[in-house]
């Protein structure tokens, strides 16, 4: 199911200008009877995303309404929010459009079982290196055609992950994950003021990592750090925690800070 | 007028990938008696930017035809072509969308008088500077945030165009054109493998420079040498040339090449 603007739809006006610039935001998280997952934090989130571009975020109760509308479908799937700028004229100047356009939509849940999770996956290296932007990174943007080029690497079903480092070498993260990485107990995540996507579960385990004492840094990671790491997952808002138990021929064996990661974000949805 | 995939709608789909993650290129060019100039060229350029995205290109012909349609309510114009890797299911991965989405639509002419076109416009230097992607560099893709924020930086409407530069402080174009500079009569432009759209109008201001023997180097132009140039002109298809009298202070008188860059323009359009 589909809501363009709240109402039930298929389709969008064709001069919108997240399908002419990819002039918009987005969020993608799980529903779970019928209500969303860390509400809270995506709106937090949409929001922030939204100022970052300068457009004018629909309000929380207005989404949340319309989300609990879609989910009645898929009560245990996944919803996806789009903000974009709306209709305009043709050309980049965007002052002339002011009324956002939103869409919200309902998806089944992904056909993934819990064994991958327990089990881990396997990832691999990507060869397209993200771009630094910082005008743009952290922001869940509509222009994501790296992450798209990076997902054309491979085919293999057996490999449900692909890692992407900068120009510089750095991991910044999975084409649709946040990273994290295990080192003596302590927990490191790829600082991504220059390229990447700053999800909410990225956000939500360095919170409870904080609230729980566990030490988790922010910080540049070289590739070679990640392969010495003691455990490695990667999180994101429909998958959860998926530990990685190959890398490009490195292997893990799923650890108890990937059990943990999992059980923060379990816990304390709103 | 808009065609999407050949019939007259005004909608596209909610799921296209042209929306969900800028998947997807597109052309904008200017009518003439209802015909679209510089055909050839525009097509090769659809072509390989579809190519360099892995997206099945539309047949010539019909996206030809297409635009003879929209073109007979602005047959003096502009038209626009979107072609996107088509509808597919939520995240990243495309192999399963394989019919890709066309549109072709008309606008009027841009309101901007031939006086403009002679005494030049006023530019700026914009703020953000382009993130360097050599995967994505040179193709007109929809992935335009970069040029959606710049284009957001100045409201004047007596500023005509922004220059952007990359991180290592080059010159790479304007927000929607591609320039040249004009040293001792000869011309040079930006190189475009990092960052930056090749247009069209560009290619053929090179290969017209090259059929008269006019120097013309495609190299790393810093700002300084924009600033000290003879002449700095922009092109793009719609516009045609714009030669620049004010860059932040700097003042020029419009000269001889940016003439004959908009004859080399005007001439030969197939």
């Amino acid at each position: 199911m589909i809501l363009v603007n709240g109402a039930v739809s298929e389709v969008l006006p064709a001069m919108d200008r997240g399908l002419a610039y990819g002039d918009g935001v987005f969020r993608t998280l799980r529903l779970r009877g019928g209500h969303p997952l860390a509400w809270r934090d995506h709106y937090r989130k949409l929001s922030h995303d939204c100022a970052a571009l300068a457009i004018p975020c629909p309000a929380d109760e207005m989404l949340e309404g319309e989300i609990s509308r879609v989910a009645a479908q898929e009560p245990e799937g996944v919803a996806k929010v789009i903000v974009t700028r709306g209709t305009g004229r043709r050309g980049y100047a965007s002052g002339h459009a002011t009324r956002p356009t939103r869409l919200v939509m309902s998806f089944p849940a992904p056909a993934v079982g819990a064994d991958v999770s327990r089990a881990g996956i396997r990832a691999r290296i990507c060869a397209l290196r993200l771009a630094h932007q910082p005008a743009l990174a952290g922001i869940k943007h509509l222009n994501r055609l790296e992450n798209v080029l990076a997902r054309r690497e491979w085919s293999d079903p057996d490999i449900a992950e692909g890692l992407l480092l900068d120009h510089a070498g750095h991991v910044i993260g999975g084409t649709m994950s946040n990273l994290f990485i295990v080192e003596n107990g302590a927990l490191a995540t790829p600082d991504l003021r220059s390229a990447g996507v700053a999800g909410v579960s990225r956000e939500r385990v360095l919170r409870r990592a904080a609230q729980s004492g566990v030490a988790c840094s922010v910080c540049d990671i070289p590739l070679d750090r990640v392969r010495r790491a003691d455990e490695v997952f990667v999180v994101n808002s429909v998958i959860g925690v998926w530990p990685l138990r190959e890398l490009d021929g490195r292997t893990w064996t799923p650890g108890p800070c990937a059990e943990r990661a999992r059980q923060w974000l379990d816990e304390a949805n709103d």
